[in-house]
């Protein structure tokens, strides 16, 4: 059974950086890892928020939020 | 030919909960994980600033420093 790894970014350098070497060096055995551009999916900056997501890029696993470095505040994404 | 992937730490709950999942999440196919608590190795904390790490924890990959949260400032773990 995998466990599912949200990986929100906004497609800025910081974000692009991570995800290439965190979220794509996940054990793909065991992560079932979904990448979500917040600039093309406004409609998902609702559901980060609820996890706790402050800033991109940042990795959800389990409900828990690692913010990984930072790109932008989740706040200039919102329309 | 693996990647070689430090994860920087210092023992602290944030730090310990990023260990567990992110760190220990990462395909050991493709990266040489090495775990280092630096409270425990204190002669390896200007190795970790060489690298750029401000606060742990921190992985640094291909000398790219990955802050995941916010555990510790690297300067209250010098001496």
């Amino acid at each position: 059974m995998s466990t599912k790894a949200t990986f929100y970014h906004a497609g800025c350098p910081v974000c692009v950086d991570a995800e290439r070497t965190v979220a794509e060096g996940l054990d793909r055995a065991r992560f079932d890892v979904e990448i979500v551009h917040l600039g093309d999916h406004a409609d998902r900056v609702a559901e980060a928020e609820r996890f706790g997501v402050k800033s991109v890029p940042a990795l959800v696993i389990d409900a828990q939020v690692y913010h990984i470095n930072h790109g932008a505040d989740l706040s200039a994404l919102k329309g």
